[in-house]
């Protein structure tokens, strides 16, 4: 109390300052920008770290103070790291969409102190009664604060029995209940509290999902008699959704369902002259049907549609719609709205170009001849699908349009719809990349496609996790329309594997775009995308024939999906910790999530070895931090592998064999409690409380 | 004009964002903290860098805008660096002490961008006469807004002739008077202002110096009968100033000068028991003399401690005194304010320990008793002393005092005597170091009395001269009272002269406490200090004795000092730059200043070549890079050992030889102007430059 009056007294009298009487600076999670506060997902687990001292040789202990949305404080204890550093740190899970408010409480630990500095001076006998009186001074102020506890009274009589000598009675004290009593009821000074900071908490879609995508018009597409075929429609398509919802998927993204313009349409495999019966692309957008608020007339109404929505919904999965800003030259605006557009010398419309090349089926909208207008529009857009039922968002090359314009519509969007969830496609330069999501939109695409080798994953996949994952969200597709990388292209089976694996484990969102179970490999000469690419006609599949075959990797995706289930570490994206190999091209990470944030209670942790290799079989040893998973330096503990079933007794440093042409990849489940359950019961026991928790119904 | 009215326009009619036309976002220099904006002396030349980038393919250009404390405007053109960076970049000098302000502004270049564009569509032969009628049309605006200006019209009339072919029309413009015309007056497009920063410009002597610390005690002390000294005054010590001054040091610091306690005197050698004679630690502050706004008598009065700051100010010396936050039992403050101290429990005033460890002859003061009584106690000390003339303190400890005193502190001599220069004797952990730094200190002791190895060195400095640079001043001392390092205790004469080296031309602030030159190396058993410590004893020497048998390196130290008299490229911060040398050993680096920011206008480029083990002859090769020191990379030039006289014939890669036994390094002047002038002449010429200029004189 008399601590608590000083402190009051110091902070009343003691001239304005910035710093505290303890300094504290905030050095995670980094603000992302100055236009929005540092971004997490509903349930993320995020580390805070702050860098705290006081002079002199006090004891410090501190807190990590969060309000959340609602008021509701809670407090997390923190640790010192780093020695010499300063730095101290705990993680904190973030439950509740809103803006959480957090700040440090840090303070000298009065018991601490005096206890390491009574060891000191006893041991060299210097002051010794002295010390021993001021540690009775400290317990007298305890009692004051709680007259009632016995512990600390006793500890108080017992350092006042001067028949004692001061080293017996300090030494039963500090291995007394005493002791244990003023760490959990501490004698506090100096009592700081930092700045308060803000988190935006999103809802949990908005970093965590499995994402399908898929051309709504190729399922149920059927040849034709002189050739060609006949649209698939929203109504063939959906059959497709229980199967995508049995993988274990999350959302099914749709490329653009608007009327496709004529003019200038290209053909197959990307040509400038579309033949009869082409449907050309579908970022095309609008034709004399209509722009982007209609819905193309092959794949049926706006009610086939939401009936497709409710369709998606039933089986678990939700809808995301691609938003293309940009028009064919058949779209309405272009007649309407000509000032929406650039004008070229000669008055024409100038159509997308990269000199020399041309892009003649493309408008770009231009986004300052008038702003108010076109701005509007597109928000009226958003608006319009957002009443249909949508909820997220693809939208193509943001890194075209203005940053400002993004700005100004995430921030209009979080206002009105908190909900939704925007993904941006910004395969471009670092600091585009980046300013659109500390912008805000909720997830990005990323350079992870076209990183292959052991040290670019294991820098690239850090980076995700740490330096940039305040602001930046990666959903990590294995491959697109628009990018069947040379990996994929060369790589065979073993390549579609890894890559999966990669994409499953190592980020909360990752995605694949339909095809890729079939491991469609076969590149257009001389590009990065698929030969007879589907946004330029109709490719439907046999799904059950490659299945029955033994041609799809389906049934992984499928068990990658279950384990991210299965496994919450997994659906974390700042847990991702690698660890070393001998071998250059086996990376190996680890995802821990302590049990206090897991529903089930148990420290849940897994392992993932991988050989990047897919030519190749590969041994190695590698070297576990175990601490990073939650086990002491010398543990002996049982592995699972998910993927095949094996167990394996494994410490610190492992010997692993792994054949890309069978299985590239562990991904071993530490198995905590082996005793009298093997591998498959684990399993099954962990699913029982997955789905007694809702896991993933309750998030969506 | 038309441009100008359509950003207008838009700016206007625009929702409000953060996020400008052109995304811009400062990359460098980092703001210091909340507390204050970033820092620089007057005449530093610092990096400027930001992240800018707009969507599409627009060639974007930009200039910094710095706003002086007299409202002058100046501006620094951008250039791009790094390559998918989106990185643009400039230096500055930053002329009179006070607040500057700084913003940037980027635009489209609409005339380069246009010449992009056409060399790609002209070679593809796509829309050739709309290209060439496009860039008419850009001249067009071009002559309307420089109507008189013949060279535009000149251009236009030649795109305009349709006699000849779009490509000759094109390279006759591109290689003809109307780009270059256009590059100076460019047409600008989407114009955006960045946000205004702010950098704080204190006096040159806050960033450059060199320091010579001394006891006056010990200068003029002589051997009494019986044994000991009689103490050396203010009167005796003047007699070193013009020595002092002649080694072509900047500022004097003095050890405390106030009343030393006799309560638990310190002996020789910091023993606890001091004999009769024994003078004490002036750290040791105040007796029944006085406290900290006294003179000791043994030094004079103050009247003689003011003739000898004039004394020092006639010879070019500021004196310096050292501030220590601390008292003996005797000081008076411990009768008048007991409560300025902390108390134990058995009433006792605690003195200073670092338990078992016990320092009985000082008492640490209490900055929270009574903060208000304290701190004006303290402001009062600093006042007094500016008040006596003196604009320059060391600070002793300030590590072991709060934070928040420290901000409060700074605060207000800034804001009273901006021209006051405090560095801060902070030898502690890094997180301090740096928020003493930030929160005022215009100087800091640093790491480098313990950096030896070349990695540990080129790490080092690079981290003083970029990361911490825009908020902590090093000042290199070879030594202190406190400090003989083992590289000194045995590395011989070579270590005294590599240290010196380092010190004098990598920081523009560099120190030595007296003995240095002396080659003063043996250290009390055990420790990292002299024997005999001049702490606790009087240490006179005979200075000219050494200087004739040639014990002495102060013909170094002098030659040291005048090279950065002559070379105002050392004597910046922020031009460090390291290069690569194939021995473990040999450190190399340069600082390079180009010409305009050089009163002889002309390029100054210094490469220092060291040997850093002292106990060996190394030759090895170094690889420069060129660029750095504003060379192009194929450069064959001639440099000058500006120690040894000696001239070589140098290019990228050089084979050095270094025999530290006899010359350590290579401090080399790169002579872009061999012909006719040798080195000495060189020298010489320079000299007489920098003499005619007043370089040290101006600022002080």
């Amino acid at each position: 109390m008399r601590a608590f009056v000083r402190y009051l007294l110091i902070v009343t009298t003691q001239p304005k300052t910035s710093t505290g009487r303890i300094a504290i600076e905030l050095v995670q999670p980094l603000q992302s920008s100055a236009v929005w506060p540092a971004k997490a997902f509903d349930g993320e687990v995020i580390p805070f770290v702050i860098q705290a001292f006081k002079e002199g040789h006090d004891t410090l202990a501190g807190e990590l103070v969060i309000c959340d949305p609602s008021g509701a404080i809670s407090r997390e204890p923190l640790r010192k790291t780093g020695e010499g550093l300063d730095l101290w740190q705990c993680v904190a899970q973030l439950d509740g969409v809103g803006e959480h408010e957090f700040h440090f409480e840090v303070w000298t630990d009065v018991w601490k102190t005096w206890i390491t500095e009574a060891k000191l001076k006893l041991a060299a006998n210097v002051d010794s009664e002295l010390v021993i009186e001021t540690g009775a001074v400290h317990l007298q102020r305890a009692l004051a604060m709680h007259p009632a506890n016995r512990i600390i009274a006793a500890g108080f009589k017992l350092l006042s029995d001067s028949k004692q000598s001061p080293i017996e009675r300090f030494e039963k004290l500090v291995v007394g209940a005493a002791s244990a009593e003023l760490a959990r009821l501490p004698l506090e000074e100096s009592e700081t509290h930092s700045s308060t900071w803000q988190i935006r908490v999103e809802r949990r879609r908005s970093g965590v999902g499995a994402w399908y995508e898929f051309f709504p018009r190729s399922e149920g597409a059927k040849p034709q008699k002189g050739g060609g075929f006949s649209s698939g429609s929203f109504k063939t398509a959906q059959a497709r959704l229980s199967e995508i919802s049995k993988m274990g998927f999350d959302v099914v993204y749709l490329p653009p369902i608007h009327p496709i313009g004529t003019t200038f349409r290209k053909g197959k495999n990307n040509s400038l002259k579309a033949e009869q019966g082409d449907p050309g692309s579908p970022w095309a957008i609008g034709s004399e049907l209509g722009g982007h608020t209609a819905v193309h007339p092959d794949l049926g109404t706006l009610e086939d549609f939401k009936q497709f929505i409710a369709r998606a919904d039933s089986v678990g999965l939700e809808v995301a719609l691609d938003i293309a800003l940009q028009c064919s030259p058949d779209h309405p605006w272009v007649k309407e709205h000509p000032n929406w557009f650039s004008k070229r010398i000669d008055g024409t419309i100038a159509y997308a170009e990269n000199p020399p090349k041309k892009y003649q089926d493309i408008f770009p909208l231009n986004f300052d001849n008038d702003p108010a207008g076109l701005w509007n529009a597109i928000w009226d857009v958003f608006e319009y699908w957002i009443g249909v039922g949508i909820r997220i968002f693809r939208v193509d090359n943001p890194h075209t349009k203005p940053l400002r314009f993004w700005e100004w519509l995430l921030r209009k969007l979080h206002d009105a719809h908190p909900d939704v969830v925007l993904l941006a496609e910004a395969f471009t330069r670092p600091a585009p990349m980046a300013a659109l999501a500390r912008v805000g939109f909720q997830q990005s695409y990323t350079y992870f496609t076209w990183r292959n080798t052991k040290t670019e994953l294991a820098e690239y996949l850090t980076e995700l996790s740490t330096e940039s994952s305040g602001y930046l969200r990666p959903n990590l597709f294995t491959n697109t329309p628009d990018i069947l990388t040379e990996y994929l292209q060369f790589g065979g089976v073993p390549a579609f594997k890894i890559r999966a694996i990669l994409a499953a484990t190592a980020s909360p969102s990752w995605g694949v775009y339909s095809g890729f179970e079939l491991i469609e490999n076969i590149a257009r000469a001389g590009s990065e995308e698929n030969l007879d690419n589907e946004k330029y006609e109709f490719r439907p599949r046999d799904w059950a024939k490659a299945e029955k075959s033994g041609a799809s990797i389906s049934p992984l995706l499928t068990r990658l999906n279950e384990i991210r289930s299965l496994h919450p570490s997994v659906l974390q994206l700042r847990n991702l910790k690698t660890h070393w190999s001998e071998d250059e091209a086996i990376l190996v990470y680890s995802k821990h999530l302590p049990g206090r944030f897991n529903q089930t209670g148990l420290d849940d942790s897994i392992i993932v070895v991988i050989n990047l290799d897919p030519h190749s079989v590969r041994e190695t040893t590698i070297h576990l931090d175990l601490e990073a998973i939650g086990l002491a330096p010398d543990s002996a503990f049982e592995v699972s592998d998910l993927i095949s079933g094996n167990t394996f007794k494994w410490k610190r440093d492992n010997y692993v064999r792994l054949d890309s042409f069978s299985e590239p990849a562990h991904v071993l489940y530490v198995n905590r409690h082996p005793t009298a359950i093997d591998a498959s019961e684990t399993i099954g026991r962990l699913r029982k409380l997955a789905v007694g928790a809702g896991f993933e119904k309750v998030e969506t």
